[in-house]
């Protein structure tokens, strides 16, 4: 059963395996509240996970050590348990769907775990998984709805407390529900006037969907970018602890995942994985009541994909105004672009890209199209540029 | 005249100012040595510069503060000021080249800085922010030639060794020559055994040159995307003092920097700006004698641009072979790109990028081309695929 001593002595287990991660000031993702960011995405192999792993495999009996554990994960969860694993010693094997991205297999291998790759989808890893663990034995280490698993992810609420003891609210990241679960069991019992909130993507409620329902619901798909919490299904743990300890859950969309994505690069050069910004962003984007609060947001992890890294980086500065891209329909003739090109400059437009085309089928034979790419400080400053345009005649399309 | 105790004096002046930042494991770096980050990315305003500035303005008199500070700089510099005049409570002026980029202006203005844009370069707002100053009696804070701002910055020193006393060696980026200044001399009074290591980057070796040829040089033009440390000529104090307590300098190419930052986004999630990446490139790529030594390696910012980061992540992915294109001469018959596709895929390549293309002047009229962008392990990956397709009859141009 889920005790808050249980909590405790997974903090006492867990001092040599995990790093207590930094609590950094964050004033301006929203002026409004005085926000803090619990940096998991700084914990050792780049999320949480390894809180919950680790004080699972302490707790096994040593029968059971010496078998092995057995996972399956194509993310944060597989190298949790690999590392945690190592630390203790013993055997790890993880069973990943024969898709995953190569970083997330050797990053896995790279902590020592045996990977077995298995043809198919995440279910298919998943049966596997359970097979193997019935012919060899292994001690199967379940993503989240799991009680020693859940006490291991609890540990972060005794080190919000530890360092914030007057903080009025926390937000976590809602997958399967074992990072919140914990959470919220542990400051509701140790401050219940914290309110903890929860927060999914848009593309992936199920938590959500369950809790406004009141039962646990599965769902047919999951689309996001924040992969580590596109989980189909709560717990059945998880689905209880959450209908009982969590205040609020709330949902983001990919858009204001990737903005948050983005301040964390810009105002604290912090890389977080789009699960791990999904509370960053309910904060920035007003989904929580946190006006005039210290709250904190639980920045749950880190290993995002490079090059998906790159398309979030572009997408977030389009969706902030930062970066606009502007076609004008020009006459031929001489001057023209060096009266856009000025216009632009006197109102701090930087253009770092021109694409200049003769007249296609749709134009006037005359005329020709100027595409441009310009960075821009916001939303207001691009109405701006336009406008000057358009006032001097030119044409927009 | 710099002396320890001043440095002790701006640890104590500066501890609401600045944040203690962490010291972070960093295995896997350069397996050989422990490798830590000292990780001044973390710093507020996102690089070291806070700690000089802080320092320096704490010390004007009174008079001087109700004037008000000016400093010249389109990057950390700027912020530092900024944001160590605002905790004082005083005005700053930052004079910038109008053609900074327009991130690093909002940014200085955010912490309150009046911003003067001069047209021109580097020298020409340097000059302006001299004129400023005689004219309305602002100090001055220069960014590196200052005891002050090198005691400042000395506080680094006084940190790494609280936390990590038997340390064998300490990695430095060097620009102006201000942040190792004030390491070093902390660092070779506390603990004479402790080798301090400097690092440029190739394209601009301002101080490696000067200390070759034992006397300042200033270099006519410099080329890197490390910004933050691209400075045409070490100040009077510094090169004396880098001549006298840095045991010696290398110098890392462009490459070497963008795998650095590409390392560490994804083994440690931080962003670092190429300056800020040298010190853990010269220890990535053995410049420096590490092997079985305890090195810390400052990490000193991480002000980089977005848009230079994406590119930098695609370069980094290249140079460490996690990524290839490859273009394969196809006869126009069915099955071929089936075949090329189950070869890569035996092996474990991720293709991520396809682009097939029919005959064009140069190649046989039932040929066709086929351009293939893989994900893949690294180069000796990339060798095994590339030998399996040409095993296999392909040709690959």
């Amino acid at each position: 059963m889920l005790t808050l001593d249980k909590v405790y002595h997974a903090a006492y287990v867990l001092k040599d395996v995990v790093r207590k991660t930094a609590l950094i000031a964050s004033p301006k993702i929203n002026p409004d509240c005085k926000l803090y960011l619990k940096t998991e995405n700084l914990q050792v192999t780049g999320s949480f996970k390894v809180r919950g792993a680790g004080y699972k495999i302490s707790q096994l009996s040593d029968e059971e050590k010496a078998r092995g554990v057995i996972a399956c994960s194509a993310g944060n969860h597989a190298q949790g348990v690999a590392l945690a694993a190592q630390k203790y010693g013993i055997k790890s094997v993880i069973c990943l769907p024969d898709g995953a991205p190569i970083s997330k297999v050797e990053a896995t291998k790279s902590y020592g775990a045996e990977v077995v790759m298995v043809p198919g989808v995440y279910d298919d890893a998943y049966n596997r998984a359970l097979e193997l663990r019935d012919e060899e034995g292994y001690s199967f280490v379940h993503p989240f709805d799991d009680e020693d698993v859940i006490a291991g992810q609890g540990t972060i609420g005794l080190e919000i407390i530890d360092e914030l003891d007057d903080v009025d609210a926390v937000v976590v990241p809602i997958g399967g529900g074992g990072l919140i679960s914990g959470i919220a069991y542990t400051l509701k019992h140790l401050k219940p006037s914290v309110k903890v909130y929860g927060v999914q993507a848009m593309g992936a409620p199920s938590m959500y969907n369950s809790v406004k329902n009141g039962k646990k619901e599965r769902l047919s798909g999951v689309s996001t970018i924040a992969d580590g919490i596109a989980v189909k299904e709560p717990g059945d743990n998880t689905f209880s602890l959450v209908s009982k300890y969590v205040d609020e859950i709330v949902t983001v969309s990919e858009d204001e995942i990737s903005s948050a994505i983005l301040a964390l690069i810009e105002q604290h050069k912090l890389i977080a994985e789009g699960a791990g910004a999904v509370s960053v962003a309910a904060v920035m984007f007003d989904k929580i009541p946190a006006k005039g609060k210290k709250v904190v947001a639980v920045v749950s992890g880190g290993n995002i994909d490079v090059t998906i890294l790159s398309r979030v980086i572009k997408r977030g500065l389009l969706t902030s105004g930062r970066n606009c891209t502007l076609c004008i329909e020009l006459m031929d003739k001489p001057g023209q672009l060096q009266q856009v090109s000025s216009i632009i400059a006197s109102l701090g437009g930087n253009v770092t890209s021109v694409h200049h085309e003769r007249a296609s089928e749709t134009t006037d034979i005359n005329g020709c199209f100027l595409r441009l790419v310009l960075e821009t400080r916001n939303y207001d400053h691009i109405k701006e540029i336009t406008a000057a345009l358009t006032a001097a005649g030119f044409k927009l399309v």
